[in-house]
């Protein structure tokens, strides 16, 4: 419980970043960059169920907005490579708690579905 | 900069958060609700520029996870209210951490729109 105005300036700022972090893919494609610079491809396989079409449109975003570089080598095919850039170390805080409570509902809903499984097996003597 | 498994292990559980707390709604409407129960009417002056049906599908969704609690109470007209339950108090770091980030970020785009504007007056003398 927090008062009226504190509570609509949070709101504010956390609409703010909902925006520029809207959607469930620009996280995840800035966490799998952080294990060091990727290849279209790679990227695409390491963030389960993304589209190609909606990983270069998440792409051109974060480029945009400051988050990641595209680098373009002359080479035979061109090869392209994505770069994490300083301004996403500022999500730290953000991804950690993302990943913490991911986890913690992940457990939750086993410890749910393995009561369940014990009462429809009590259910059934 | 990290090693691949523990990479693969944070991107599976921050894509399960976010496959919760998907869209830029749920979490805005949680804050709201964390100053007190409110109407539905109540809530989408809160929660700016959200859709009424939006909000509808979005606490049909928040009540679901176990996030909100619906009452509804035999007045006349009959009135709805939204009560936040014990559950939401897990985001309280998702929360927090966005928030932050997003007065950062909006410090960040100002002070670069400050930048902007006094190079742009430079350039006109």
């Amino acid at each position: 419980m927090q008062s009226a105005e504190a509570c609509t300036g949070a709101l504010a700022a956390i609409q703010d970043a909902l925006y520029v972090l809207n959607g469930k893919w620009k996280i995840p494609i800035i966490v799998a960059l952080s294990e060091g610079n990727k290849r279209f491809g790679e990227l695409q396989r390491a963030v389960t169920g993304i589209a190609p079409k909606v990983l270069s449109n998440e792409l051109k975003m974060l480029e945009l907005n400051g988050f990641v570089m595209r680098h373009v080598y002359d080479t035979i095919p061109v090869s392209v490579e994505y770069e994490l850039l300083e301004y996403s170390n500022s999500l730290g805080k953000v991804i950690d708690a993302l990943k913490e409570w991911g986890m913690e509902h992940r457990n939750k809903l086993r410890s749910e579905a393995k009561k369940g499984k014990k009462e429809a097996e009590v259910g059934n003597h």
